[in-house]
């Protein structure tokens, strides 16, 4: 691999997301971007199989990331300590990059067809962390459970870090988004159809 | 509103299911549905803005029985029994038409178009059940929590009862979802490092 290959592709994700920013995703093309990062449209088809995946090329690693903590938790941990590991590694990603990570929402918050794209990677991520809970010994069902619902909590997290005041860390509201949950669910174990 | 109208509607709607999952849906067109369902293309497209819709004309109906049921619910009643009071409204409608329900979900397992476009749907009924826990003065960050990780969970016992044996009904994969969910939270609560 050689050395300029990691800069075009970074050059490309901060042209593309600063067009789509400027213009909406529908208005720009592949060559538009190639153009304003100072690369062919050859270059960024090399990297990129379209306009839509260059604000998609982190996914991966960022699966890695993820399932990573989960993984490293002591196997005697619970699951819900494991997949807290995971999402705080995952927010700690994104806090260094606050800018970055909050202009892209907002270009995906735009598109329905970026809407839908982003949709399918939390899918992804989602069946890697149920993946990595059945690794850690937890039944299919409830790894199943506890992914989708952690995965869905952390999102409603995400969208409250990126609307809220810059001084609240992404962490600080996965935290809060985990005791929401928890109080939610305590109610429902407490109501009357429970009692004998 | 002619008579022939709501038939013509469900004659497509089976049409589309039928020839999805014979050919996948990328391999059909809207003239191939309408001839199949013995109408016009025209009639076709007054119905559904394209071949993609045809599987999603129920979509609005489904939200107003997910949140009719979460409103109904007593004014005192815990969020989590409103919002169970919902998803089994929404069970027992998916758990009277199993065969149709199960086919749609094999057809749009199969295509990503499809899923992205299901996905889509889910965070409509998402926002939907916020929203109503908002009504019933839940504050908002607990409310988009309790949605997203409530149809979160739902969408697990779904997955868990297409899969699973034909004489589970999808109401009883749903409380068993709760309680996994219940587990999970649990766990985190009791883990060491909450403890003084």
């Amino acid at each position: 691999v050689s050395r300029w290959k990691p800069d075009s592709r970074r050059r490309l994700q901060d042209a593309a997301l600063a067009l789509y920013a400027e213009r909406g995703f529908a208005e720009v093309t592949a060559a538009a971007v190639a153009d304003r990062a100072g690369l062919t449209e050859r270059t960024f088809f090399r990297h990129f199989a379209d306009k839509k995946e260059v604000l998609f090329g982190d996914e991966a690693a960022l699966r890695d990331v993820l399932v990573a903590a989960v993984t490293a938790a002591p196997p005697d941990a619970p699951a819900a300590e494991a997949v807290l590991a995971g999402l705080e590694a995952l927010a700690a990603h994104f806090q260094e990059r606050r800018d970055r990570v909050v202009a892209r929402a907002h270009v995906i918050a735009r598109s329905p067809e970026l809407r839908e794209r982003e949709l399918a990677k939390v899918a992804s991520w989602t069946e890697a962390v149920a993946s990595a809970l059945r690794d850690r010994g937890l039944p299919p069902p409830a790894s199943a459970v506890a992914a989708e619902a952690s995965i869905a909590t952390f999102r409603a997290a995400f969208r409250q870090w990126v609307q809220g005041p810059a001084d609240r860390t992404l962490a600080d509201a996965v935290r809060g988004a985990f005791a929401d949950l928890s109080g939610f669910v305590r109610q429902d174990r407490a109501r009357p159809r429970d009692r004998p």
